[in-house]
């Protein structure tokens, strides 16, 4: 059972001649690496290697478009059209899809990334207009996106555009109550390497995790976000890959 | 026989708030459209616009990626590594490829744009980049260039790839004995439209055109190029397209 | 008394190989030239020709500066730190102001562009740092920014950064009762010529407007804005220039 | 005689979330800081935070303009009309200048980056350009570029434009008898910690350097280029502050 619960990763995150992230360490880790299309951060000489490194370790591979907004890191939020958002996640995903089959590789779902995600979870007509790009890109793709009190309809508005959705669950987060994150502003919102280790081996046993305020957070996920920014992040991962076992 | 001589013409060069050429005029006219990639010229949303008009037409289409270069359009050559090089092609062709088939088109050739183009002609090795990039790209894609003295060996090079290629001549261009095109830079280097009609009418009775300094330079074209820049240019296309009647 | 109704125009819009506006035909009707900056529209050589351009006609300049979002035009809303925002407001002001001295020009006010302009009329917090912004450059600027009915409180706040602010009205926009402008999305909130020039007309003798709504609403104005993006607006202000006489 | 030689390092070349260089350990140990103007690195919140830091430790300033690369970091050859590359380089200088100003700061000097001053140590048409946006600019900045045979060929261009000129050495790179860098692509071009001290005790003694041939070069510098990339490279720093005494 512990095997069916997947690790995603951001990768791909460098840009030009700035380093992001220990790739290489942390690719040998995971089960599905989130990339970076060049909006927030990677370029094409980046994806490919972050590809390349992909395939050497079999991990699944998903597109992790964002709004255009590279010096932010795609974390502000910009207001677009509808249309216009469509068309930026589909420029972006195309972008990945194609590298990556010169590579030999399938690109299989997409998860937005930064403030396109929050965005994306705190209101459903964005979440509505992500879903209908993802749905009407020219290949079948999952959506990931927050395991939260609203999967249920989340769920059944995918149905409504034949999309199928992965929920993930973080790792070193705290949750709320309502099955948010707490924000990165607030204290204590990231957990530390013993706490998150326990809140992943909680969401094993139980299906649940503990939220801010002691309350108990029921999570059905498909895969658990992790990170590999520094050499303490690779510690955690390597931790919560041998809790799940796999790979 | 004249029909098997296309047109083909750069279209989908707006950006954002900045509109360029008579995209919608001139699509009904070419068979081939060569469609910005977003680094010279283009974003998603002009890509999906042009697009949409390419197959309204029943269009061929192509992508017309350029060297990272939007303030200068693409027409500053940037000196890059070849492998660097080779990924920026592929995103770029991978965005319209992917974008393209959401939309129900299929890609089916690539023209480089602007210094890129120059570049490739004048430096085999680029050009053995460029054809390296075609020819690995996930899917059989052919490559559009300068009809030149250099055919034969341009082929030959790209049957080393088992990439296929498409021999383009300039409607409007004063040509030089080598094959190559007289600088814009020179006096007479842009055809007047009485000048660039009798050329085109002298490319098809007689497989050459009169270079600039009078001699005959035989021509193997399988496609014209012309221009939507303005309302003259459409007028020329226009009488071209008569011409070769076809469409 | 007319003649102290200045008129202001947004300029220097054009980007690369995009040409945006007719600067050469409206700059010599208006007293007061908002120049882009380089991160909405401009660029460095479209920036020297605009000042050039300034120069040659003793129009006062100043910077119109925006969100970082280039194929948005400026005109989508990103949501930025403070301090990120007033660095980034510090950067394109000083841009234009070097450029423009080296050119034998001085800078004498600060306009904000598109979203950041509607943004800081809505959120007083944003509003605050703008002008904590043009305050705190190393040079005396003005802030121009909407006549609304809120002009004393702003002027309160502006005068505890020790600002002088300039107030302009809209030529051709329908007010609202409470000062602020319809949006563009509501039919006739752009005035046609005749009712463009009408509501000129009746702020000059009667320093008010009427609203969409048929309200009269009292504007005490420095300066108006008008457009050069078309030949038929370049007709409007050569009207208005004859309304206030001066230059 | 020591304390004349001063210390210059590229400095403020991180990018939105990206970081890059150990700005705040080399800067208490340098008297000039080259830093990047956003457009082949930094951005206006890393400016800001630069500037700040150059001023706490009283370290004079030099704006650091490059070629419009920001994925290439500057590193690549742009082809580009002279009168462009000057508004490029006046529109960074500007905006480093005022900011600096606002900060309380005096912008005394403009060192090009990367392949633009490659190109400019190359090309004597694009050096002549660089001194032009130099000297154009509304306040005397000096420039400063590569102690080379053809220092004083160099000054008396730059007597022509009333521009005064810092020549800089560098203590880590292999030169060639002509008084050129032995290029990075070659072994032995970078110097390691001892030779690199080595090198800069020679030259304090004696005026000169050994070339890779073994032949003596002599250079007359008023600064040395050192680096702030990584620890090693501030440990050599220290070393040759002790050297040089001052600050």
């Amino acid at each position: 059972m512990h095997t069916l619960l997947k690790l995603n990763c951001d990768l791909g995150e460098s840009f030009g001649a700035w380093h992001m992230g220990l790739d290489s360490e942390v690719m040998p880790l995971i089960d599905q690496a989130n990339i970076a299309c060049g909006f927030h951060a990677g370029d094409p000489t980046v994806l490919v290697r972050t590809l390349t490194l992909a395939k050497q370790h079999q991990v699944e591979i998903g597109a992790h478009p964002s709004y255009d907004d590279r010096q932010g890191f795609g974390r502000r939020s910009v207001k677009m059209q509808a249309e216009e958002l469509k068309h930026l996640l589909w420029y972006q995903i195309a972008a990945v899809d194609g590298v990556a089959k010169s590579l030999g590789l399938e690109l299989s779902y997409v998860k937005p990334h930064g403030a396109l995600y929050n965005d994306m979870m705190a209101n459903p007509a964005l979440l509505a207009t992500v879903m209908q790009a993802v749905a009407g890109y020219h290949k079948p793709l999952k959506l990931m996106l927050l395991a939260s009190v609203s999967a249920a309809e989340h769920k059944k508005l995918a149905k409504g555009y034949q999309l199928e959705l992965l929920f993930e669950a973080f790792a070193d987060r705290r949750y709320k109550t309502d099955g948010s994150l707490t924000p990165r502003s607030q204290t204590g919102s990231v957990l530390d390497q013993q706490a998150a280790l326990e809140q992943v081996q909680l969401l094993l046993q139980t299906g649940a995790v503990v939220s801010d305020t002691g309350d108990k957070v029921a999570l059905v996920a498909d895969t658990l976000c992790v990170h590999g920014d520094n050499p303490e992040a690779v510690v955690l991962v390597k931790s919560i890959r041998q809790l799940l076992r796999g790979r």
